[in-house]
């Protein structure tokens, strides 16, 4: 039992953490390439100014293109063949099968494992021992693939710990530092005013039979709207409802505790510092109502577009005809990637984008207008979006031809400034 | 049998074709809205002129989102809760159990035919009846919808015929005219050294591992191009090929005489008339090697992922960043829709666009260029392209940063003029 070994070989591997930590921040603060995804300032910096290649891709294909030897194509350096030639990953246990416990997020671990020339595990012990939140399964490449036979949020067709080869292990470090998130967004009139309005339309979609009455489940993006919305919905009109998402924030906490949200999975967790010191305290509660998947199943367009689900994300800006821009402000400064949006919006039963009519900017509270004439960068196209949702109204653009999206969208959406 | 008693009725509902006919015409010179493709200068006109209301959708989606009840909420007339009050559908048969047989094509017709108030379905009797050449599954929607157990090309799923409610069967007439196609658009130099570059590329990728020796299964759109390279697959370096694709045309047939090509599905068959001749008088030679399924299931981004499908469309315009348009010239003049080519593109393994550098315009036979800065309209993102090949060259974009991209487009594939 090869992977046995990797628990017998624990203390040679265990070696000097601070030392390790030194040599990673070294070569993090020279990053050349930035893969899938990123929301730091810093890497945002970089990117604009040249000197990190950062490409954006959908979350959901990031792993298989991986897998498939996309990223290593021009590599120069270690084994050629090899998509990585290392890779750190946390965890909060490792198994009596040697396998990795993983912490509050999954996200592309599988498939970074399974090629990496040589792995460093950190094991996260201030965090309990998730094992059983995680639901882990293999990843195939085509012709091998075969269907997610998920058809319910609450489906598993994994195990609960990931394998990992014990011979390419080269360290195990510990750690008992908490995950370095922030605060929420605050909710603002203007978050509420979106909920709102979101909600009143959920409701008309019930009444008039388009969705059940528990709805269908819901995906959430991050930002205080999204947090105004889930907080609407743990007092709202909807019981047993389900989600299906990529990233579950603190608000989720109260929608379970409203006893109103039966089940919810996702592919990682971020929670404020409280918000993670109250979940990991009471995580036995929320165990059984929760599920962390790898992010090529969560965001999985196979089952996105099954279950139905209801995707409610974030742009920059979204113009009268229903394209959005939410990676790069005026055309080419890189903010953010665009994540997994673009996986659920394309294939979602209702794809919902909101965002405040105005933000702020040097020149004022709404000096930028977020529903423009023109989209500046293309994310989701005009075939994409059914609705279109800020504090002045909501604009339901489905079956509407382009130039009548216009009219519904200015006249619904935009700011009266 | 309620099914039975359409074939009970035939006498009494086939009716003079020619009154009929007169009827149809009349109201389509009328056409309000047009859903979710077109390729009709006619339409294309009227869409500019404001006198239709054309509203473009992934092919995939349509059907769907018409049982969803999206397409008739702003109905006035009619059953207002109805999506449609008529529908007019092909059958080249009307089986035993009262089914219909269809044509070349299935398309939407069983997502048309389950809201339809009143049906009129045309038998075309200068068609063979193709019974068995057609895979139909029932469609269902969110939460009832299971994973399509398709892993193969030619694994069916379904019936041969569509059922149909024998009680809202207004009319059948009978037809013996032929399919109204054109001929295919002529192979020339230039498509014929995209073709080339094309086939080179894909016997690197299976060199280097990262394809298998027959492929995966291959989607290739129309026009010259897509002949060429299909033509340039029947002689070819490669074996059992597999297709999984949207529309087949004629080179497909030389692509099974040429023994390469094992097995191909499709939702429709769009062949030259003598293509169709050729097809109908042999059909019992491709009918063991040849499916027909609902365009939801042929564009299915679940099948497309898992198949690991290679994907090959033709836009109007790339730009340097990998945002293609290929609907609207100079963003704004619809020429025709964007069909099922992002259902493709997004999911595909490897996501392909062949496209001449330049195409003739009134300024001469180089007028407009194909590759540009900056696509003035946006179908398919900069997230979901990986190959861009013109006549010139072509340009691999998989793992590379936006300025990579640029750089590698221009330098391989625009117009040296």
């Amino acid at each position: 039992m090869p992977s046995v070994a990797l628990l017998e070989r624990v203390s040679e591997l265990r070696i000097l953490r601070d030392q390790l930590r030194l040599m990673i921040w070294f070569h993090c603060s020279r990053i050349a390439r930035r893969y899938p995804h990123q929301v730091s300032k810093e890497v945002a910096k970089g990117t604009n100014a040249g000197r990190i290649k950062f490409a954006d891709k959908h979350l959901s294909m990031f792993p298989q293109d991986l897998t498939y030897g996309y990223y290593n194509l021009h590599k120069k350096h270690g084994e050629r063949s090899r998509p990585l030639d290392w890779a750190i990953v946390e965890a909060t246990a490792i198994n009596s099968e040697g396998h990795i416990v993983p912490g509050a997020s999954v996200g592309a671990t599988p498939e970074i494992l399974q090629p990496a020339a040589k792995i460093i595990i950190e094991v996260n012990t201030r965090i309990p021992n998730l094992e059983g939140l995680h639901d882990i399964n293999q990843s195939f490449v085509p012709p091998h693939l075969q269907p997610y036979l998920i058809p319910h949020p609450s489906d598993r067709i994994g195990s609960t710990a990931i394998p990992v080869d014990p011979d390419r292990v080269v360290a195990i470090i510990e750690t008992h530092k908490p995950d370095n998130t922030g605060s929420n967004a605050p909710e603002n009139d203007e978050s509420r005013a979106i909920a709102r309005h979101l909600i009143k339309f959920l409701e008309m979609e019930v009444e008039e039979g388009r969705l059940p009455k528990s709805l269908l489940p819901l995906q959430s993006g991050i930002g205080n709207v999204a947090n105004s919305i889930i907080g609407g919905l743990a007092e709202g009109p909807f019981d047993n409802v389900q989600v299906w998402t990529e990233v579950l924030q603190d608000t989720f906490l109260r929608f379970f505790d409203s006893g109103k949200l039966d089940f919810a999975t996702a592919t990682s967790i971020k929670l404020s510092p409280d918000g993670f010191d109250h979940f990991y305290k009471h995580w036995t509660k929320y165990k059984d109502r929760l599920l962390l998947r790898s992010q090529q199943v969560a965001n999985s367009p196979e089952i996105i577009r099954r279950m139905g689900i209801i995707a409610m994300n974030t742009p920059l800006e979204v113009d009268i005809y229903g394209h959005a821009n939410l990676t790069n402000a005026l055309g080419s400064r890189m903010l953010n990637g665009l994540g997994g949006s673009a996986d659920f919006l394309r294939n979602a039963k209702i794809s919902i984008m909101h965002t405040p009519s105005t933000r702020p900017s040097k020149n004022g509270p709404t000096g930028i207008s977020c529903i423009v004439p023109f989209a500046s960068h293309v994310d989701q196209t005009e075939h994409d979006l059914d609705v279109v949702v800020t504090e002045q109204g909501l604009a339901d653009i489905r079956g509407l031809s382009p130039r009548e999206r216009a009219k519904v969208i200015i006249e619904m959406c935009a700011s009266g400034l």
